[in-house]
């Protein structure tokens, strides 16, 4: 089983009310890929420049991922963001935002990157996305994450490559402006009706509610006193997520879509993203095994899982 | 067993997208007491004037509510607002708040009402709320709800009873204004340190979070595609609440604050009020019964609970 991530790989300097980082490792594609391999096989497509600290990432090739789909530009400078947080941590604040070699990325499948079980195609120009969607073989389970950046200027294309997956992983207000729908539900049911097997809509500190043709999910976010940087959470998120389904769901598409599966899947991805947000940039991914997922699931079991019916007799 | 709740007896007219009503039944106490006779008895104290139409509470007498605590002002006019929701319907925007006879509302509780095991301090007067707690039985475990306007206007009244009861219900505005604190884990836990036993935060659309010195759970909200008007949503969850803890928790305080009670409590209470958004005014949740709410928990529990560990071998 492995997973192709197609997506931004990037450096941020971030400031929070816990402190700062400056050109710390971060994008899209390397946040999904760190919560991805705590599980199963990745291979990350990206660009970055000369710049690039390569050698930080020296723990993610012992994780089972493949950088060799990084594209290196030599003298080019690698895709930069800096931004901050303030107050309740929902919102970052933009201060600076240098595309660099990002601009010109052209995202080739080679060495077998074209023939994953899953395709997830981060954050970029839907355009883009439907290019690798279209040299992928066709038989990957695809999934897409955008942002309302897409929505408000490009969305011809994005329906057009929302149409050609099998999920779409949206924040709420994504789904409010994608569909023009207030309520989530009638959004996601417009999103369902456009092709797509199932919709994720991250909710952030709400946690996360997922829709198929036959189900709905709804499961709370793990609560935490202490939120460091909640930069890539939802790219860990939707990296965990994959991760589990890739791992423990089986190739089958029946059994991928199974509800017993997803509730778990979108239950271990909760913890999973809990620890991004604990640390800055990757470190809060970077030092744990799936054996402190597990410890931290039965943690959420006990804050949301309920024991047998109501007493009413 | 039973139960008291103290606040305002209204006539509301609103607008939302689902259409409008006009002087329909409304009022804190009355959602509370409506929600909370789904299975256990109510008394509810207020006040309203000669034009009150009484004849439209018969069901609630019928299902053990005594409304014998309503005291009329003959010749005076009861409480009327006048409110829309617009879009996302989180919000409501008052057009109208005519206080009349519950302006000069001072609570009295006669003929066995100082006597209840629970005691619910809907949103009034922080000052008459104490007053309240004062004249009730001791032995009541007691609850209070609130509003941005008292803990602007009314702080140290408010952080007075506050220290006086075992249960706090807030919004999350309420939990940050009320305690400065932007994470909702750290302002929780500041209201905990003044004195109650719980503190209960509802989320509107995400859900709720309780917290007790022993314990966290989380859970969403029963999930929706319609709202038809959200007016009392939380006086409903309230009621809910507190009569679910009244009829199937016991009298025992450490029965009362057992974790496994609480979260049959908090779920049951969550799907209460989703009837309550479904109509306008009271009607939702006034043509339903227990068993009703029996149906939904266990659609409630396809939705948000897990079958057993992760399956990670």
């Amino acid at each position: 089983m492995s997973i192709t991530v197609v997506g931004s790989v990037a450096l941020d300097s971030i400031k929070s009310e816990a402190g700062a980082v400056e050109r710390a490792i971060g994008g899209a594609a390397i946040h999904f890929a760190n919560a991805a391999s705590l599980c199963t096989a990745v291979h990350v497509v990206g660009v970055v420049g000369g710049d690039y600290p390569f050698e930080e990432l020296e723990f993610l090739k012992k994780r089972g991922v493949d950088l060799g789909g990084i594209e290196v530009v030599p003298g080019g400078k690698t895709f930069f963001w800096k931004g901050r947080y303030e107050g309740g941590m929902n919102q970052a604040v933009t201060e600076v935002t240098e595309l660099n070699v990002f601009e010109g990325f052209s995202p080739k499948l080679e060495g077998g990157r074209d023939k994953p079980d899953f395709l997830f195609l981060a954050n970029i120009h839907p355009g883009l996305q439907k290019h690798v969607v279209e040299l992928a073989d066709d038989s990957a389970f695809s999934a897409l994450d955008s942002m309302n950046y897409w929505i408000d200027n490009s969305r011809e294309e994005l329906e057009a490559v929302a149409r050609m997956v099998d999920a779409v992983i949206f924040n709420d207000q994504e789904v409010r402006s994608f569909t023009g729908q207030s309520n989530l539900f009638s959004g996601a049911r417009k999103i369902l009706d456009m092709g797509p097997s199932c919709i994720i809509i991250k909710r952030g500190e709400h946690g996360v509610l997922a829709l198929s043709r036959g189900w709905t999910v709804a499961l709370p976010a793990f609560p935490l006193d202490r939120i460091v940087d909640p930069t890539g959470a939802g790219d860990s998120f939707a990296g965990a997520l994959v991760g589990y389904l890739d791992r423990f769901c089986g190739k089958d598409r029946d059994r991928i879509m199974d509800v017993g599966c997803w509730k778990k899947a979108l239950a271990y991805a909760n913890c999973v993203a809990s620890y991004n947000v604990q640390a800055f940039s990757i470190s809060g991914i970077a030092c744990i095994g799936l054996e402190d997922v597990v410890a931290r699931y039965e943690e959420y079991r006990q804050i949301c899982q309920i024991e047998g019916g109501l007493d009413v007799t």
